[in-house]
């Protein structure tokens, strides 16, 4: 029996989690649960999974909570550090840090510290600080075992498999909702369009994100620092079908690829019960009935920020935390319908092209540069 | 440096695995060929590679290669236990097994109980004798690697994965030339015909197997004894490009795959490399422009031996020796254009048919099922 804490359990990977965590009942016990703003789905978990600690991102809500449940034998706390608590908390074996953005860096990093086995979703944090998780995971013995399907496959392909000896590490993009839009057409798609999303079922950020490809630019980022590889051992096709989620090529021109139906319950799962798997209740992949796997080159002039992602990643590791910054701004902004699509790859692109390369060792190093670009991507915004 | 025997040299593999060993000159010497009736390309080989001790078929042959060659340095040894002692030459670390048919079942297991690194092509002997090969590896420390180029993808891509979280394994097939003929217009397809497979080029006997879906039969066969599965573990795809040459299911939905080129030189020198990889002189997987990659049911009425392969896989061992006996005997009528195409299918399905459950348990068994159903075969035949 091992004891799961969840970080981010009322988003889409954190209720996937509890999905998963619910169907094993003799293997997993949830121990921790950190929230965000989504009170009554947090309530109902918390009466659902009895975890030992629980935390929410807002003191208003801890209290209420406090007041009409039944809190004896729960620990409740709140805030970034509330998350931070639940992450190193010393009854949990797991952590499945699944919080969207930078937010979700402190917590990990928290999580790695403490020398947990982290089930990581949070991409952000391995864009922005892949380099110091690594070193904290090495000090602390903390296993780190990716969440999202792309670097799961990668994980399950490399298996035995000496890094030395990849050659190329190929990520799958579905191509998002604009695939087979054109430029023209994709400059002022509403904020509806961008979120129907042909094949995942995700939060809004990362819909967002695989409408501009930004999400495979991070991912490609991530793959960097989760698996010690060179920007060139980097690449991108598109998959409309989204069921082989990536392909790893060895030196001697073998390639290994993970296929599955889109559910993240397939890779959280794996991720929770690593080395070992569990049955799944999902129906088996049926290639016979989908017929066609296609794959295509990404279209950079349509989708200029998985070039900027390149770039980034070729360049120091401070434009990775600009790329970031001013996407989550951007990304935010466009939400709330502030700018029109083509605005948002345009504003990003200005910032990081703005950005001058920063030494970076510190976690405060990562929070200031992540400060300034969003102030900066702010400004730019407001130009417009 | 290791040193290498090929048992079958002249053949399709034997020569494309001297190719592979030419291109890593640091890696391999070749310490002993066995070659059949090739002559010519047998002393091109010997002048080639200078092994230490070489076999070929017939008598005459070694004789006359003593005459014309400098053997000094070289032992010269002739027929099966010629193939056979070459197989055990104490000097070689690896052997290539790719003698074709059950000609090959003795030598291969002349290297297994030496102790070798066995590369396996041979699949028939797989098919006869699978279960006092594996008896043998256990006793002796043999480590069988698979060459076929889909045992070689379910040899990767089980790699650290537990054969008990195995759901299914899935060897694809091209469908061979005749998978777009209708079953009317296949009846009878000459020799020619046949022998132009659209992906592979491989020796004649494998190319008619191709076209009758029979090599997927044994190749299920034999993919039960190597990885030890249960029959209902193995499944058969059609995939016409030949990219993707197996898929293992794992129990929690994820399907692992391996792809490559149709280039048999790539599983060959994983094989010989294993566990290690070197770099390919091949370009590289290009899915992008490839494009597609389709899969097909297989359609069982069109291609029987499909079928009654996988009964012989539920049935006593005995029926797979049967069944590649008498397949063995009707490619041979085939491709001497003495029965039509459709004859071949019918005929190994009649003797399979008629044959009688006999407990195997030494290879003495094994040839007397061999020759009793070779016998039959070729009476039935006469019938015709």
């Amino acid at each position: 029996m091992k004891n799961i804490s969840i970080l981010g359990s009322t988003g889409s990977i954190g209720c996937n989690t509890l999905e998963v965590v619910d169907k094993l009942p003799q293997r997993f016990r949830v121990t921790g649960l950190a929230a965000g703003r989504n009170f009554e789905l947090f309530c109902h978990q918390v009466k659902r999974f009895s975890p030992q600690i629980v935390s929410l991102e807002r003191l208003d809500d801890a209290k209420r909570f406090e007041q009409i449940c039944d809190t004896e034998n729960i620990r409740v706390v709140f805030g970034p550090e509330g998350a931070e608590e639940v992450a190193r908390f010393e009854e949990s074996d797991i952590v499945v840090s699944s919080i969207t953005g930078i937010d979700g860096l402190k917590p990990t990093l928290a999580a790695v510290q403490s020398g947990k086995k982290v089930a990581l979703a949070n991409k952000e944090s391995m864009v922005v600080a892949g380099p110091l998780i690594q070193a904290e995971a090495a000090k602390s013995g903390a296993e780190i075992i990716p969440v999202d399907s792309e670097h799961s496959g990668i994980f399950q392909c490399l298996a035995k498999e000496r890094t030395s000896e990849v050659k190329k590490v190929i990520l799958t993009a579905s191509g998002g909702p604009f695939f087979k839009t054109s430029a023209e057409e994709m400059r002022n798609k509403t904020v509806g369009e961008a979120l129907s999303h042909p094949r995942w079922k995700m939060g809004d950020k990362v819909t967002i994100d695989s409408a501009t490809l930004m999400n495979k630019g991070l991912e490609l980022i991530e793959a960097r620092w989760l698996f010690g590889l060179k920007p060139e051992q980097l690449a991108v096709l598109i998959h409309p079908q989204s069921i082989v989620h990536s392909l790893v090529e060895m030196r001697d021109g073998s390639v290994l690829a993970q296929l599955s139906q889109t559910d993240m319950k397939i890779p959280i799962q794996y991720a929770l019960t690593y080395p070992e798997r569990a049955d799944s209740s999902l129906p088996s992949l049926d290639l016979g009935r989908i017929r066609s796997l296609e794959f295509y080159e990404v279209d950079e002039t349509k989708f200029p920020l998985i070039a900027l992602a390149q770039e980034a990643l070729e360049r120091g590791e401070s434009y990775s935390v600009a790329l970031n910054a001013a996407n989550e701004v951007a990304v935010e902004a466009f939400l709330k319908e502030e700018i029109p699509f083509h605005v948002l790859s345009e504003v990003v692109t200005e910032a990081v092209d703005n950005h001058h390369d920063v030494y970076v060792e510190t976690v405060d190093n990562i929070f200031e540069i992540d400060r300034v670009t969003r102030a900066h991507t702010r400004d730019l915004l407001e130009q417009r």
